[in-house]
């Protein structure tokens, strides 16, 4: 059996959820890999904190320079998340000749591929599972096993938190507000909510996916992006209506030489199988030219089901260093694929607005809309009025590119019979 | 760029979809591994055949010696199918020291074991993703990103006609023999659909995952297996009144010590994520120690998917080849671990019998089945009546062994209010 020494950088949640995974199933992975894997020293900032966890005291270290300095550490795992210093104790790591791994979606999306240069470089394997849907194999599938596909689109349910709200208020009838506070309490959501709710953690998970994916590099602010909070019960009632759920979704499609992106909330067929996945699980919908449609399903967070992802990239680079052929970059980053980036393409979309109740009013709009050659699929006056003489329309649009819709749409403002746009999501075909 | 030079065996609808799928998607292969793969001979039984494909005639080969005493070649993928004379053949390969990639369930089920020992003394690669699930990589996902967890379930979809069948009988309330005719017309049914139908092709994939989820070894003549022939629309009707959808599922479980594993046609409740695969769709649903539970959706089928998992172990073991670092199992068929097998174990079940429609029936049934230490979930009279003074009654019975069930079931026929016993299946919790 061979020794593999690990330094591990953090023992917040994540931290905790590896160390345990690897203590709990060390006698089946020993089995399965004849490999014993020891975490020998711990980065740990704060060691006098009580962390729940009975790790051997002389493990904790507070200065990282007694993981890097140490020659018997052959893997780094990076667990601290954030940007910084997450990247600089990476980079650091890889220039002292250690390979890494890490569960961070924020530092790859921004930096993987100065941190992929590095590891090149220095003949280093970089590895990050984790970063992306969690306890989901889904870089190692679609960096292995399906390689030989050209992908041409990804649906993703990246965030478990917004996934968690929008199932409650759908099976619930509640109201994001009181769903957002009840997940808050429940510890699914954090005190902050910005970055789940608003897609920015969605975003930096796609920015991952398109590289690996179709090869080019969108940097997650360069991504479409929005967030859950203006979706209503009402939006979820008129979507269930017309055959939909409503989902926050990250998508990428290549086609004709261009690559097309976004989060946001987006109307879900009921029979399509991203439709089924509910509360805090995670998915990712995939389209490949031999392999066709491929759906993962588990849990995108959590300690354990992040701890799997992250031993199981320990154990992959450690069988490697074990082989004698250490330098693999599986999964690898690619930013040369000749593909044009035109943001968030044409799609069709959801139009929730308010006007007032009069023959010809459908009419109008629908001419409106038609000047601008935004064609319409469906078009239903609500028969609930909210108010004296004002009623909801629903609209759902063909392929239009978003700004041309908008444009039409605050057109239809000026118009005085129509009172408001109240919503406009994307509509999964 | 590295040259790999392969020879195949076998130019079906499968070694067509294969080749298709590494000519079309060259570039992609060889920009995301930078490995030039050459399929230089075929062995072609009847290369007089038109086979619809355009293949330089001199690459067929009508001798596999041809391809063996090529010392060029170092991988042979095996695309003939059925045990015999594959498994010779892929032994032949290993002992002419080629690298193996099969697609083949049946050859991997029975022989497996004897074809890895040949694979280790001579130091070489068998892989055998495309045997389970077609294009999904769920063989590649458990042993090597997943590894570290300890299985303790796994539920699988695994054979496409089945599925298929039973969802054109559910949404259509179509009868088995009108939708399998059907099935065969569109070739989606072969002429001779008992492998399918009864199970048996299911069996031989679950043998392949316990041994890899589990570490044992339970021949597919040993799984207990039940087909969908005798599954009548009524089945699918009652089940769906009691929330249930009816797939034919493959499943194992581990625990104490013990595994248990049946193929039967099951009720799977209408919000699990298998109650949702459809048509000719396949999924594996497992539960890890660490990860929790986890889907994989996609085809289990059909030329080009399979393609996709054949092409995707080619390069798996082409990667290794090149970096010299050839010698790995992986997957790694197992057959070490302390579990006992005993059989299917105990389960909860749906059983739909005819009685006499007078007071007292149903407390005769229930006393019967509680001498057995029988405890029913819940036990429901149908409205209509079928015939003159008989009615239906279906009952949903708690963790009990099969055998057990079924003596006292035949306690019940004896009894004079009981008319029949017309269907037993296993219902997913």
């Amino acid at each position: 059996m061979k020794t593999v020494k690990i330094g591990m950088l953090g023992i917040g949640n994540i931290g905790r959820g590896t160390y345990m995974t690897l203590e709990t199933n060390r006698h089946k992975i020993e089995e399965a890999t004849d490999l014993d894997l020891q975490i020998v020293k711990i980065l740990n900032r704060h060691p006098e904190k009580d962390r729940g966890i009975d790790i051997p005291k002389e493990k904790y270290v507070t200065d990282i320079r007694d993981i890097l300095d140490d020659p018997e550490i052959q893997i780094v795992i990076e667990l601290i998340g954030g940007v910084e210093p997450a990247t600089t104790y990476m980079a650091e790591a890889l220039k002292a000749g250690k390979h890494v791994v890490t569960a961070n979606k924020a530092a790859i999306a921004k930096n993987g591929r100065m941190l992929q240069e590095l590891a090149t470089e220095k003949q280093l394997m970089l590895r990050f599972e984790a970063s992306v849907a969690g306890g989901i194999p889904i870089l190692n599938a679609i960096t292995s096993a399906l390689i030989c596909n050209e992908f041409s689109s990804v649906q993703g349910i990246l965030n478990g938190t917004t996934n968690y709200i929008l199932t409650r208020m759908t099976e619930d009838g509640a109201s994001y507000e009181d769903v957002l506070k009840d997940a808050q309490a429940k510890g699914f959501a954090e005190a902050d909510p910005t970055s789940d709710v608003e897609g920015i953690d969605a975003a930096n998970k796609l920015s991952i996916l398109i590289s690996l994916l179709f090869g080019i590099g969108v940097a997650p602010e360069d991504i479409p992006t929005r967030g859950i909070s203006d979706i209503s019960s009402k939006d979820i009632n008129f979507a269930r209506e017309f055959g939909y759920t409503i989902k926050l979704l990250a998508s990428a499609e290549s086609h004709d030489g261009t690559l097309t992106c976004n989060v946001e909330p987006s109307l879900v067929p009921l029979d399509h199988p991203l439709a089924n996945v509910n509360n805090e699980f995670n998915a990712v919908y995939i389209t490949g030219n031999a392999v066709d449609n491929l759906m993962f399903y588990g849990r995108g967070a959590g300690p354990y089901p992040t701890g799997s992802a992250v031993i199981g990239d320990v154990i992959g680079e450690a069988r490697k260093i074990e082989k004698g052929a250490a330098y693999d970059l599986t999964p690898h980053l690619r930013y040369d694929a000749d593909l044009d980036f035109r943001g968030e393409g044409q799609n069709p979309y959801y139009v929730r607005l308010r006007a007032e109740d009069r023959p010809g009013v459908l009419g109008q709009i629908a001419s409106t809309l038609g000047t601008y050659e935004i064609s319409i699929r469906t078009m239903t006056q609500q028969t609930d009025k909210e108010e004296d003489g004002v009623v909801s329309i629903i609209i759902i649009v063909h392929d239009v590119e978003r700004n041309v819709l908008e444009t039409a749409l605050n057109v239809l403002l000026k118009n005085h019979s129509v009172k408001s746009i109240d919503n406009v999501l994307r509509v999964l075909e």
